[in-house]
C-alpha cells in the first residue's frame, strides 16, 4: 500500500509532463477513415510503440492490410496474473472543422465555466486521453517499483472508427500470444462527473440495409402519380410500421430472447436517478422515445431498440423534380441484448420487410455488422477489485452500469480468446466525442491515470 | 379545302428537307438545367428565331436573366383570328450518357423491331421535334399559299426543363403584345400511336419539403438509441399516414375541391380502355397504386395524388455508421383536380405534419413550386374545330384525354393573358422523354406536321 501511495504520488508530481506526452500523441491526425490520412495512422502507432518501448514494453507494430495494431508485451511474471489493455489511436473526422474553436489537432487546456479544466483536441477523449490514462500508470509504477505489478499485454488498434476490420483476424493468429486473465478496456465513460463506473455489459448491434424496388426506371410524377407504386410510400410505410405508439418494436419474435432485469439491479439503476432531463437535456430533448414502461437508463442499456440509421430515395438535391424513383432505401439498426442472437433478428427484420411488401414491389438486403450482447458475471471478482479500486480512488461507489453501445472487440476477445472485458473508462456525457470540440476534463486524465495505477495493484494483489 | 390538300401535298413532298431542319435543330445541345451548355442554348434560341424569321415572321430573342426567349409574329391579320403557339427549344440532360446506343446530338433515322421509323435524339419528341411540326406546317401553308391562314405569334422558350423561372414575367410584361384568342401547346401525347389526343384537363401541383428536427445534433445510435427521438421514425410515421389501406389521401379537407367527373365522361374514358398491363406493364409494374375504387385512368388524370419525391436523412453512404440524425427531410407533392388551391393544400399538409409532431421536435418546410388545375370547357368552339381537324388526318376520332402533369404556362396563359389553351401533341407513351435513347415516331413527325395545317386552316375558317 505504500508502494501504491508512492506511485499516486509520482503520478500527482508528473502530471505537467504527462499532459505534454498526451498533447504530442493529440498533434497526430490519425483519421481512420480518411485515406489521406494514413501516414499520420503510422506515425501514430509508431508513438504508442515508442511510448510503451520507454517503460520497457517489448514491442511491435503490426502490418494489416489497413492501419497498423500495435502489440506490445511487458513480460514479467512468468506465470503471475496478465491483463491484456486494448484501445485505439485512430480518431474520428474533424468536419464541420468551422464548428471547432480551435484546430482539432492543436491540443490545450481550456476551463469550462463551471471551473472544470477540460483538454480540448480530437482525440483527446475518444480514446487517446484514455488509452494515456492506462499508459502513464504503467510508467509511474515503473519508474516508482522498477517493475509493473502484473503481466501486462497490450493491443492499440488504429481502425476502431472505421469498424476494425483487421482486427479479429490478428486476434486470432496471435491468439496464444494475447491471452491473458482479463481484458481491460478503457474507452467508456464514468456515470458522471463524480461517479466512477464499471461497464459490465454492452448491447449487441446488428446493422441491415433494405431497399425497395419499384418501377424499373424513374417515373415522371405527374404522367405516373397516382397509379404506380412508389417504393418511398412502400418503405415509409413499412418503417412506420416497426414501433407501436408505446414504441414497442412490433417485429415477431423480437423479445423472445430479451431477460428481464432481476428486481434488485433495477432498484439500483433507479437509485441512479437517471432523469429525461440531465441526459436527453443536453441535447436539446426531453422526452424519452422508448417503451413507456421502462426506466429511462432501461432504454438506453437493458432494452433491445431499432433505429434508422440512413434513408434516402428519389430527389434529394436542392429545389424541386417531380419523379416517382424505382427505388428506395434505408439504413436500419437493432441494438441487442440478453441472448438475442444478430442473425435471427436480422432474419426476423427481412421478414417483416417482405410481409409488408406489395405485390409489385422487391426487397432488396445488405448485411452489414452484427455482434451478440455482452454481459458480466456481477460476482467476478476481478470486478469486485477493480470496482473497490474506483470507490477509494473517487470516494464514492463505482456504479455498475450497462452501456447501450456495442464494443465488437468485447465479444471477439470473449468468443477467440476466452476472456471476459473490464470496461472502465472516464469519459463523460458531455465530451462531445465525434463532434466537434472533443473534450476530455483534466480531472477524468488524472484521477484516471490514479485509478488505473489502484486497480492494477488491485488486480495483482 | 383545294388550298389545304395542296399545303398537305407540300408536308408530303418535303418530308426529307423537313426532317433535316429538324436533324440540325437537334444538333444543338441545348441543356438548360446545366451552365456548361448556356452558349449552345443562345445558339438554339438564335437557331429558332432564324427558322421563323425566314417563313416571314417578325422575329426577336429576348434576354432574361436565364435562357433566352424567342418571340416572334406573323403580323398578318389586324382584325382577324390569332393564336399564339408555344414550345421550348431546350432539352433535359443526357446522363447516363453510357445507356444511349448512339450519341445524344447526333440525329438519326432508325426502325423499330414492328417496323415503326423512329428519329432518335435528345429532344427529338420533348419538345424539337413537336415545335417542328408546327413550325413545318406554317412552312408549307407560306409556300403554297404565301401566307398563313390566320394571324400566329410564337413564344419558344429555353428553361422549360429548369422550371420557367423567367417566363411568367416576360408574359406579364408583354401581355399586350402576345395576347391571342388562343394559346396552342405542342408538348404532350397522343391516345396512342393511332388515335390523336387534344389534352383538356391538366393536374395542378404542389411541392413541398418539411425537415423534421430532433436532437441539436447527430447522436450515436448505441449511447442514445431507444431514449432519444429519431427523426426518421417521426418522418416516416407522418408520411406513412397520407395514404390510407384504399390509396386514399387522409389529410382533412384534401378532397374538399374536388369534383366528380361526369357519367358520360367517366363512360368516354371507360371506352379507352386503358389498362394496366398496358399502362403500367411498360415500367415494370402490375399493379394500380391509387384509390382503389377509380378506374386507372381516373387514377392518372381526374383524381389527385400525393408522390414523395425525395427523402434523406442520417448515413446514405456506402456501408454502416450507427447515427441518430438531428434531422429528416421528405420532399412531398400533390397532383391538384377540380378547384384544388395549392396553397390550401400546402397548409392543410403542414397543418397534417404538425398534427403528428411529438413534442420534441419541430418541423421546418420549403415552399417549391405551386400551380391549379386547368380544365377546359368541352363545348368551345376551338376545341371542336381542332377535334375535327385531328380526326380527318388520323381517321379516328381524337380522344379529349385529362393529363396527370402540370404545364404551369397552361395556367400563366389563362391568368396572365385571359387564354385557355390547346394541347395538341404527337408524342407517344413510349417516347423516352427524359431517359437515354429519347426518339418521336417518323409518323408524328409527319403527320403531326399535316395536322397543324389541318388545324391552322379549321381554325382560320
Amino acid at each position: 500500500m505504500d508502494e501504491l501511495n508512492k506511485v499516486l504520488a509520482k503520478i500527482d508530481a508528473d502530471l505537467e509532463s504527462n499532459l505534454e506526452r498526451l498533447f504530442a500523441f493529440l498533434r497526430i491526425p490519425s483519421i481512420s477513415t480518411d485515406p489521406a490520412y494514413k501516414d499520420h495512422c503510422r506515425v501514430a502507432a509508431d508513438h504508442v510503440a515508442d511510448a510503451l518501448g520507454a517503460i520497457g514494453f517489448t514491442t511491435s507494430v503490426r502490418r494489416t492490410p489497413g492501419h497498423p495494431v500495435v502489440v506490445a508485451n511487458s513480460a514479467n511474471g512468468g506465470g503471475g496474473r496478465q491483463v491484456l489493455f486494448y484501445g485505439h489511436y485512430d480518431v474520428q473526422p474533424v468536419d464541420p472543422l468551422d464548428l471547432w474553436d480551435t484546430p482539432p489537432f492543436e491540443p490545450r487546456v481550456a476551463a469550462l465555466s463551471d471551473g472544470r479544466k477540460i483538454i480540448v483536441a480530437r482525440g483527446a477523449c475518444d480514446d487517446k486521453g484514455q488509452v494515456m490514462t492506462f499508459i502513464e500508470a504503467c510508467r509511474a509504477f515503473k519508474a516508482v517499483t522498477g517493475a509493473l505489478p502484473l503481466g501486462i499485454k497490450v493491443v492499440i488498434e488504429g481502425e476502431e472508427e472505421c469498424g476494425s476490420k483487421n482486427l479479429p483476424a490478428l486476434i486470432e493468429a496471435s491468439a496464444a500470444e494475447l491471452r491473458a486473465d482479463i481484458a481491460l478496456v478503457c474507452d467508456t465513460n464514468m456515470w458522471n462527473a463524480a461517479t466512477p463506473a464499471i461497464t459490465t455489459s454492452l448491447r449487441g448491434l446488428v446493422y441491415d440495409e433494405v431497399t425497395i424496388h419499384a418501377a424499373d426506371r424513374d417515373l415522371h410524377s405527374g404522367l405516373f402519380g397516382g397509379a404506380a407504386q412508389n417504393p418511398i410510400r412502400v418503405l415509409t410505410k413499412i418503417l412506420a410500421a416497426i414501433h407501436d405508439d408505446n414504441g414497442r418494436i412490433t417485429i415477431p419474435g423480437f423479445y423472445d430472447e430479451v431477460r428481464e432485469l432481476p428486481p434488485d439491479i433495477r432498484r439500483q439503476w433507479q437509485a441512479l436517478g437517471l432523469t429525461a432531463e440531465a441526459f436527453l437535456g443536453q441535447v436539446g430533448l426531453k422526452l424519452p422515445a422508448g417503451e413507456r414502461d421502462r426506466l429511462l437508463i432501461e432504454q438506453l442499456s437493458s432494452r433491445p431498440t431499432c433505429d434508422v440509421n440512413g434513408i434516402f430515395g428519389g430527389y434529394t438535391g436542392e429545389g424541386s423534380k417531380t419523379v416517382i424513383p424505382a427505388a428506395a432505401s434505408a439504413k436500419v439498426s437493432f441494438r441487442l441484448v440478453g441472448d438475442q442472437d444478430p442473425e435471427k433478428i436480422r432474419e426476423r427484420f427481412r421478414a417483416f420487410v417482405r410481409a409488408r411488401l406489395p405485390a409489385d414491389c422487391t426487397a432488396e438486403f445488405i448485411s452489414h455488422a452484427g455482434a451478440p450482447a455482452i454481459a458480466l458475471d456481477w460476482g467476478m471478482p476481478a470486478l469486485g477489485a477493480a470496482r473497490r479500486a474506483l470507490t477509494e480512488e473517487w470516494g464514492r461507489e463505482a456504479a455498475l452500469i450497462g452501456s447501450g453501445a456495442s464494443i465488437p472487440i468485447v465479444a471477439d476477445f470473449k468468443r477467440m480468446l476466452g476472456m471476459d472485458t473490464l470496461l472502465i473508462g472516464f469519459g463523460l456525457d458531455d465530451d462531445r466525442i465525434h463532434s466537434p470540440n472533443e473534450k476530455y476534463d483534466l480531472t477524468s486524465f488524472h484521477k484516471g491515470t490514479r485509478s488505473w495505477a489502484r486497480i492494477l495493484a488491485a488486480l495483482a494483489g
